[in-house]
């Protein structure tokens, strides 16, 4: 009828290209969501499998539409990984974390993560010298030998937690877990360690430097994330701001874990540790002193945001694999490729072996009742569960082998990234393939004491009469009911985590709930719990 | 006792200046929060002030640290603003919005929020043509003007919404919170038309086709918007992902949302119109197809993005303010300044008192009953509600007046932006501390009718015999008792609007709801609602 004399939206105030990689990816996201729902009862896959295959069929198809120039939407971006992505991720960790079994097992979730990392960097380091010059490759120095070690000593245990059951089998769970989280934190203080260590002024100092750092950086870090958490606590127990708002708890929380990340990374900390213990703080103090509604949308928000980060990168891996310039840029021979990559692959397999079975079976020595140890399957459990490489692999191994600003890139270290990515993939998709039926097989069989080894020193309490205190402390969440115990100086010298467990008991709730709140915290204003909870009565 | 030979960090993965700067900005929002709920009960202030004033003075704390250089951590940035801060807020706005008030007055919001932001364009327009001329400005031309108009005319109504209550004054309410969302539309669509306007090809048939892009731009983005909620609901309908993880539901509800904007932007249409109603249809249908702990997540999740977005703005704009470049570059005198700011001041008051008084009268007359009718106080707070500027000034303003090349910009266009910003400030900081007073001191007069219009005519229903079916329509938000009535051929004639809800609601409970879920929805595996909403039983 009439002609339009103009296009709206001509000037568009933004980037066309953004507004399509984002719908692209969200678009994958959901679709990973909704296939990850699909195959939930399927034998084999899970979702981080999912996501990285749908990552590389889509990187195929953007190669095949731009007729093999780029299979890139979004270049793999350091900054968004280790920004945006990886802190949600981490504080939900902390914030999930079943406390009581997580520093129950402290100790030996800290000798697997931090020694057993440092084995693992120590054999694969020397492993990679040895066999890249053995393959040929002439151009890395002693820093690159080193960071790889580091590289390849992250672990990513998603997939195997998706297949333990918390409620089965806390004491492996906890294990993995804990792993998990501690080896993060570990192979990027090493990495960053490394990368920065002058060999020209090496001297007979510069391992009791390297350890003293180590032990700077751990405690500073927890300290700073304890403290944040401790703050948020109190700010939200003296002010009781679900009294108003309900999104401004919410929000306060959200910004002040994400804070405590970014302000590690100022003071040159490891962010990860501070967020993880920000948000093993938050869950304890800070979660009981809001309103019911904020408990409930806190909760699930965090897992969901961390959920999100998890798909995307695995999404992200997935299409960065098909990168073509990655791979023209390396300039190296199939039979290269395939020597570097397996090398790598079996220095993985070796490095967690070396240290897994002999750590574990110090510790069973030292371990007094049965029930306590870490029978052969655990043990070939834990050492399955750290095989997954992911996501912190790919972006310490960009942060190390790829030029940032523009230079020249020597073959080796292209070649590098895309054996790391090789190395990631693979691992993921065919270990993880296999974790689901693996470990179900494996836990199948009759198993020595009972469902689980930490269950049963609880036991042993109730049998024990009660003197010190009448007390009964209430159960910290509710997933058991054996606190009422008796923590005479005998059971000090007998047991003495749950000593020690006992003692941090009485100093939180003698000294730091009337601060900081708490379970059983009650606000000022006691609203109806459902009223608060239920959703209708607004909307 | 040892040299520490290298520091840790020392190349760290990402760029300082983006933690300090997300470092700042999220402590400022921290501040606003704990700030904006010390003064809640304050007679004068409210929270878009509050981060305003502090943006004001982290803008001039960080202009003293860097001796009058520069007061930007962040520079203004419409990709952030268009593309991640406003789509929260407007999705959020349809997901809360009471449907049936907002549906009820349809008719009324539609013409104070088009009718009405197209006569204050047409006004804005000519009056800055005409007084920017007698002030002696040359270098602008007509499409500046124009824009100028459209910039104008978007208003920014938080203030207003955070004093009026939503139970006590529901059609003031629906009608400030509707026109505001249908404004923002209104305005951006005005604003890309403007901007892409030949004045070199007018024609008689210009308006025409404006007109027509205008109607194709509403009704497109309604439906691909109301497409993206329905699909939603069919989703998470059919596959009741609930059942394996609320995180997938939740994540699924917040990317498809998300997405509804993003295709929305790339097919060229009104990505806010779009999103708005994806959050109503979402609220309508998906939202009660989701497990219970889901519907309280999303519901304070998405609130709690909505607040932070909100407050991200305002924070910007005052730091944003401040910015010496913006200042000099214009080069103009204080009374230049004046002359310019104080005439866009005036023409803002005058544009808006030039539709809502002479609409509201029209409305009147054609209201049958004394108690549907908008009185003169009640326009006055409509009046006055519209009169803030906010964000998307702003953003528009930039987007017009800023060269995003590098290229020299004019003194005049610098002028504008500079002036603009005034304009925001003045008018939220002055008109926004005045709002909560003023609209207390008109509602506590004594009011015509009873506590509001819209709530007497369901009263007449109640009244007329019960005839055409028994069925009980049960209401749809719990906010009124009133829904058993009589639809008979009489009522449609005397009372069209609600005949009109009365076919829909037989549309939605005989076609919609068996297909896409919706109020009353029970999924194939009801667990205990109460169970699902517990967060003790898995935290």
């Amino acid at each position: 009828m009439f002609e339009i004399p103009f296009s709206v939206h001509e000037k568009s105030p933004f980037d066309t290209t953004t507004v399509i990689s984002i719908t692209v990816f969200f678009t994958l996201i959901c679709l990973c969501i909704i296939i990850g729902h699909l195959l939930e009862e399927n034998r084999w896959a899970n979702e981080s499998i999912t996501s990285l295959i749908l990552g590389l069929v889509s990187g195929g198809i953007v190669l095949w539409i731009r007729k093999g120039q780029s299979s890139r939407i979004l270049e793999f971006n350091e900054e968004l990984f280790f920004i945006y992505l990886l802190p949600p991720i981490i504080f939900n960790a902390g914030f999930q974390v079943k406390k009581k079994q997580f520093f129950k097992n402290f100790s030996m979730i800290l000798t697997f993560g931090v020694l057993g990392t440092l084995i693992s960097f120590c054999l694969v380091s020397s492993g990679v010298m040895f066999l890249f010059k053995k393959i040929g490759l002439t151009q890395l120095n002693v820093n690159d030998y080193l960071a790889m070690g580091a590289i390849l000593s992250a672990t990513d245990s998603v997939c195997t937690l998706q297949v333990l059951s918390q409620e089965e089998t806390p004491l492996l769970y906890s294990i993995v877990f804990g792993e998990g989280v501690v080896n993060d934190a570990t192979s990027i203080v090493l990495f960053n360690a490394v990368q920065s260590l002058d060999f020209s002024k090496i001297s007979s100092m510069t391992a009791l430097a390297l350890l003293g750092t180590f032990l700077y950086l751990f405690i500073s870090s927890t300290v700073l994330g304890v403290f944040v958490g401790l703050l948020s606590a109190y700010l939200m127990k003296t002010l009781y701001i679900g009294r108003h708002s309900t999104d401004r708890e919410i929000a306060l929380m959200m910004l002040m874990a994400y804070l405590s990340y970014m302000i590690a990374e100022l003071l040159n900390l490891s962010g990860i540790l501070t967020v993880f213990f920000c948000g093993v703080v938050m869950s304890h103090y800070t979660w009981h002193n809001v309103s019911e509604s904020s408990r409930i949308t806190s909760k699930h928000a965090f897992a969901t945001m961390s959920f999100i980060s998890e798909t995307f990168i695995f999404l992200y891996v997935g299409m960065d694999a098909l990168d073509i310039d990655k791979w023209t840029e390396s300039d190296a021979s199939a039979v290269t490729f395939l020597a570097v990559s397996s090398s790598m692959l079996a220095l993985v397999l070796i490095g967690r072996a070396a240290f897994v079975f002999p750590i574990a079976s110090i510790l069973n020595c030292l371990k007094k009742r049965e029930e306590q140890k870490i029978d052969f399957r655990r043990q070939v459990i834990i050492w399955w569960a750290g095989l997954m490489r992911g996501a912190v692999t790919v972006a310490l191994s960009y942060n190390a082998f790829s030029s940032s600003s523009g230079e020249n890139v020597s073959n080796e270290r292209s070649l590098m990234i895309t054996c790391t990515i090789i190395v990631v993939l693979f691992s993921t998709l065919v270990f993880g393939t296999a974790t689901k039926p693996l470990i179900k097989a494996i836990l199948q069989g009759p198993m020595r004491g009972f469902s689980d080894a930490t269950d049963i020193p609880s036991l042993d309490y109730l049998v024990l009469p009660s003197t010190e205190n009448g007390e009964t402390y209430s159960n910290e969440n509710g997933d058991d009911d054996d606190d009422q115990r008796t923590r005479g100086l005998s059971s000090l010298v007998k047991y003495p985590s749950s000593a020690v467990h006992h003692i941090w008991r009485r100093f939180d709730d003698e000294l730091m709930r009337p601060v900081f709140g708490g379970r059983g915290f009650v606000p000022y204003e006691p609203a109806s719990p459902t009223g608060a909870a239920d959703p209708g009565h607004q909307h």
